[in-house]
């Protein structure tokens, strides 16, 4: 083994007993660290925003904001595992009349295990080291190994250093947080034995890389992969008739919305043909300044993803231009606009993300046609539809839920609740899952179910003792009852 | 495409069609198809049993305590999706006072689309064409696909044929239910743009086989598979001078059982060295008669895995004979004895699943070495320990609770309630997922969330409306309710 391998074995052994230990210790004490977790962050809330503005040039407002959200996502896990139904624990007595007879058997859901996290360059923090996937699988007892974002190294660093200090603070077994840097590392740590999921969010070729890794170890793993979303948004000609000029200024803020750097920024707009919508939106963009794109990387690929749809046949440029060599003072929005017809025969090109404050115009003839180019849409984490009271929409509606895991009826999707009912998933390649990486029902990708037969009181773990001391819902006899 | 392509397609587009009809299906009207295929089953079982006896020769009376729990996993479905708990719907009302405001979001679990089912040899009905997977797919509104079993093709067409007749009488829409054969239908189902999950039950081999196909499809999509498991079986000194007589015909009527086909089977049984236990083993196995093997393929691997074991220097042969040679009468009980100090060994070739009716006695010296063996086996479906009450056996109980889905105190594992706590999974190799495939949350396997935000009310899903027209428990802001 190499000096490398060796330090992360010893990071991931680290992690393994510490798992143990995490997975056995009370659900009230957990919620502690992840509240000292959550503490800290605000506490350097300054000191860490403006590390992250140097290293991500995504401003103070948008940071600072963003730290508040990521200490909220940990103190909503603290809730959850308070409240216990995330144990989804289940209680069948015995029944000696059953045919043959049934045993007493309960069930409740337990930690995987370690699990890796690959943190994002555009949430550098709530999607990121003390992120979602962290304070997720923390809170169901899963120690966690984060691969840094080449992005942001220092602020990882700090971050890092912060949260360990908070949970060694809070009595946290040593080794229940660790951060891992560098390609060769996060390659490793997806194939590490003692690694049992994966939460990634980022491209599709990076994901798809790592998840093919997981699914070809020799005991494969979950990988929890958000990789890439088109969020298609529909306009109907009443919506634009009522209210054109609101849509297109609510459009330019979304989608140039940091920057473009959103995994939730509409990039396909439908709207029906020969309305005034592309000249509103003409004027609403061109009031959005230039904005700094995250890493060199990213800075390059716009362009080339630019140029990628204006060379398509048919594509007019509406806003902005494709030619962004004035990059060094950040990118520029652009809007192209183009014809549904123009997407059947291009829909390769056409209907593939471009990371950055771009979107494209595209126009429909009738509702027939709107369903048939929809159709052609890959999944999306969300598809948005935006119509005037009475309007019959449901097949639409019907078909956006077929092709994303959220469905805005109005508004912009650029913004994530971090609430119980939130999901942030959706069809391949939006995830490669079929569970969502915000909200609280993201505690369900880091855990297995066991089911106990006939056993002793005493060997059981509490949520399923059966005067219910944990006082959490549970299943019983087929019956679900509060506590 | 050649024909019989064509024809997968054509099978496939109509379970594509048929499924969303069913996805926009009231459940009350999907409990009335499951109970419609549970009621022919069971009128036509004493058909259905002579037809799988004679492909099976798994015995009249197994066979029909078979269909009657065939018939029951249907209808403990059709119960729950009546109780509609397994929707997981959960409401947060918009809150213009957080900061930033958050919108009116209702989260539900919808159908993920058409699912293709391999069924298993093992269990002709149980997990075959009508059986668990086939059955929690079309409780939650999604079209099956069955991949025949090549085990009883004529059982598995005129089970079909029924489940068919069932459906359509039950106005269930065409293209909900279909059946296909051979190994090529199925790799092909499996790769088929229009499937959208897999279930499957059989070995490690093909289990592997057909994962790495739905993994590395353009779009990946879930494969839950139960492939392989040893169950291992921990007895204390205690037990065995308590019950020693009781626990080794106990043990002789669980690893025989089905021939010892069952993905159940005690194939580890972990005792204190020095005990007479192999003795009273030996007396109550010998009593127990020879039985016809599944297939011919199976029939000749069961020697084969028999010669692995025995060729094993430090391995004793104490019931029955490695040499099958009068296999036409049928496969006869085999025990091994050996010690852990053995299994350190060689623990590839000890800790490998010999389908059949044998198993594997292992000697440990004292709780130290115990724990030291069972690190090395496998993921596995169930766990067992029996010890006598008082027994210090918290951290074997713990260990056990790593490595199965299902852990017994006492008992046999080849039992399997269908009821709401049961788990039927396990750590690789014994599943290649974090679900069930048998009781109540297998249904979790084929739903995919969809979170609706600031939807008009009549465009919600009955189950997200806010008057709960469908009066089913709901998390509204955080709280769960009942009905």
């Amino acid at each position: 083994m190499s000096t490398a391998q060796l330090e992360l074995t010893h990071i991931t052994q680290a992690a393994a007993r510490a798992s143990a230990i995490a997975a056995a210790t009370p659900d009230a004490r957990r919620a502690e660290w992840l509240l000292a977790v959550a503490d800290i962050l605000d506490a350097n809330s300054a000191e860490l925003v403006a590390l992250a503005d140097e290293e991500t040039h995504l401003g103070e407002a948008r940071l600072a904001g963003e730290v508040a959200r990521t200490s909220g996502q940990l103190r909503l896990f603290a809730r959850v595992i308070t409240e216990g139904s995330y144990l989804e624990a289940i209680i069948d007595h015995a029944n000696p009349a059953a045919v043959p007879p049934t045993p007493d058997l309960r069930r409740v859901l337990r930690p995987l295990g370690p699990v890796a996290v690959f943190s994002a360059s555009n949430f550098p923090f709530a999607f990121s080291v003390a992120g979602g996937d962290t304070a997720s699988a923390l809170a169901v007892g899963c120690a966690v190994v984060v691969k840094a974002h080449s992005g942001h190294p220092r602020l990882s660093e700090r971050t890092a250093e912060l949260v360990a200090e908070a949970l060694r603070g809070a009595g946290a077994p040593e080794g229940l947080f660790s951060l891992v840097s560098g390609r060769d590392a996060g390659t490793a740590l997806v194939q590490d034995p003692a690694i049992k999921a994966v939460g990634f969010t980022g491209s599709i070729p990076g994901g798809r890389a790592l998840f093919d890794l997981a699914v070809s170890r020799p005991d494969p793993i979950p990988f929890y992969g958000e990789l890439g979303s088109l969020n298609p948004v529909v306009l109907t000609q009443a919506a634009i008739e009522a209210r054109g000029a609101e849509l297109a200024s609510g459009l330019a803020g979304s989608f140039t919305l940091g920057a473009g750097q959103f995994c939730t920024k509409p990039g396909l707009v439908f709207l029906p043909e020969g309305t005034d919508f592309a000249a509103l939106l003409a004027a609403a963009s061109r009031e959005k300044p230039a904005g700094a794109m995250l890493t060199d990387r990213i800075a390059e690929a716009y362009p080339e993803g630019l140029r990628g749809h204006a060379t398509v046949p048919g594509v007019d440029v509406v806003v902005g231009s494709v030619d962004q060599r004035a990059l060094a003072e950040g990118a520029a929005p652009v809007v192209f606009r183009t014809s549904a017809a123009t997407v059947f025969e291009h829909p390769d090109r056409l209907l593939e993300e471009c990371f950055g404050p771009t979107t494209v115009l595209i126009e429909y003839q009738d509702r027939e046609e709107l369903h048939r180019v929809l159709a052609l849409v890959p999944g999306s984490l969300t598809a948005t539809v935006d119509a005037e009271p009475g309007e019959d929409i449901q097949a639409v509606a019907e078909q956006l839920a077929g092709l994303a895991g959220r469905v805005l009826f109005g508004g912009w999707p650029t913004g994530v609740a971090v609430n119980w009912a939130q999901h942030h998933g959706g069809p391949w390649p939006a995830t490669t899952s079929l569970f969502t990486s915000v909200g609280a029902t993201a505690a369900r990708r880091f855990q297995r179910p066991v089911a106990y037969q006939d056993a002793p009181e005493a060997l059981l773990p509490e949520a399923l003792r059966e005067e219910n001391p944990l006082r959490i819902p549970r299943r019983v006899d087929g019956v679900l009852s509060l506590p």
